[in-house]
């Protein structure tokens, strides 16, 4: 039996990360079948199997060997052993970032198929010295085609622009970089099991400008954006008014929305997918999803957190490496 | 038996409106008892019910006796007897204005406790010689501190600015206008039932600004705003991210979102209820609601038209009135 080899970072020590890897691969039984492989300190993880009454069963991961089904442990020794729980630290900031390093280096070697990213706290890899905002920008820097993405059965967005003021990101959208990031969706959904896609983008105005009276960028950045996409066969319909386009791709499986901005494309998401929305990156040679919901640092330790959006992370990390390269 | 009048305006006679209204009134037993006057061409409403196979029943209005529970007509007579359905004309925005007009003076002076109306075109009220965006807008020609918001059981928005280029909606977050804009809708408020309320404000940038990394907004104007208004006593909470703050209010009942533009608060409202919100201007002396949808002028004369936006608008504008002054 082939299966996929899956990395699970641990995320952030301080955080619910370590809690919904835990809750979601001690039930690996209930998984796809694969290797999944916990990128993270053995003794951070033991102690949260402890909290929890829960045990993972993993074995010492061997990269060269033929994957088997279970879980395994890539052990990435934190900088300290115990966790500062609800704390942002650099301690802390440097375990995960180590973490997240590892697995990717792992995946870049083609060792493994995908890698689900637990959360992390920005603030705690500036602390320690790694100045990314997050997963998906270091991810940019080694593969600048990355687009932040948005998956569920319910909704699929793609973001055009995301951490940026909206001032900046109103200013973003000019048709040459548009055509660029239609370039790297398209290029990236080929390897995404359930498409051909299709692509739905939205106005940046309300009523997508309305022929020009609410705003002109629909008519000289957006469309003409479109039209040359069209031209090299990307199936890239729009502008649309962005306050029902959302609901018109709802439930259709084969439909993403591009949303030109963070909030614009969230807002929606977040609306339509809580609690099972899954973060991925497209346009990298590897798979990557994470959970769509950030450390939880004032829940953290507690038992509390919901694994839902973890468990939806790794089952689609599953669906995308069956079929992936 | 007293009850309040509550006029009902026919709207774009090639669109919906008519429609959705016949649809609704015919089965005003179902609806609090109230005096609802329909205005409208007689011989339009009269083909509607034809063509519906349903009737009214309306009785002539007779605006100086005391209410009585019904439906009645307040005839405001069409340029042309005939609707030209599903087309954008001159004739069709005269009768729509015509009927609004009409229903707004009775409101004005005290005859109409609300008034409740269906889709018109802005196109065709332009060719027709009345260059306003909507209802709204020509209401808030009357009355300045005209507030537009959306109504429904699981979410209500309250919209800062709305029909303008996005570049523009950024540029108009400023600490003045936006204190301003508190002020109207909390005294807009006070008449309005199920409060007191709490407003929560959300921000323009992702994360609100995220302490000013993502956007400075937040720290000069938005908060600076939202302190003068809890100096004087305006129960309003913020910034908030706006990607969960919507997640955060649904389902409850005494919460307004301050969306800070058009998009931000109507791809959340028309995704949390649609097909069953209401759009409402506060801050007038009379109580103005509207069903949440467009003349739809692709299904206009076909019986096809969803009428339960409209019947939320009239029974939302009965509960107002209730306890409106």
């Amino acid at each position: 039996m082939t299966v996929p080899s899956i990395g699970v970072t641990s995320g952030d020590p301080g955080g619910i990360g370590p809690e919904v890897v835990v809750k979601t691969l001690a039930r690996s039984g209930l998984l796809p079948a694969a290797a999944y492989v916990v990128f993270g300190d053995p003794r951070l993880l033991e102690a949260e199997e402890e909290r929890l009454g829960l045990r993972l069963g993993a074995r010492a991961w061997r990269p060269d060997s033929a994957a088997e089904p279970g879980v395994f442990l890539a052990a990435v020794p934190a900088p300290e052993g115990r966790a500062a729980l609800g704390a942002v630290t650099a301690a802390n900031g440097e375990a995960s970032f180590r973490a997240f390093e590892a697995a990717v280096g792992r995946a870049r070697t083609g060792r493994l198929a995908a890698v689900v990213t637990a959360p992390v706290s920005k603030s705690a890899w500036a602390l320690a010295g790694h100045p990314f905002r997050g997963h998906t920008e270091y991810l940019a820097g080694l593969y600048p085609g990355a687009v932040m993405a948005f998956w569920s059965e319910r909704l699929k967005v793609a973001l055009f622009t995301h951490h940026r003021p909206l001032r900046e990101a109103v200013e973003a959208v000019r048709a040459p970089a548009l055509l660029d990031f239609l370039r790297s969706l398209d290029l990236g959904l080929r390897r995404v099991p359930g498409g051909p896609f299709r692509l739905l983008v939205a106005g940046l105005n309300p009523h997508a400008g309305e022929d020009g009276r609410l705003g002109r960028e629909e008519i000289e950045e957006i469309r003409p954006a479109l039209e040359a996409a069209a031209e090299e066969g990307i199936a890239a319909a729009g502008p649309f008014p962005p306050d029902t386009l959302f609901l018109q791709a709802l439930g259709k499986g084969d439909t993403i929305v591009v949303a030109l901005y963070h909030d614009q494309g969230l807002v929606a998401f977040k609306l339509a997918a809580f609690a099972t929305g899954v973060n991925v990156t497209l346009g990298l040679p590897f798979v990557r999803t994470s959970p769509d919901h950030g450390t939880a640092l004032d829940i953290a330790g507690k038992g509390l957190a919901d694994p839902r959006s973890m468990e939806e992370a790794i089952r689609l990390a599953a669906a995308f490496s069956a079929t992936g390269s």
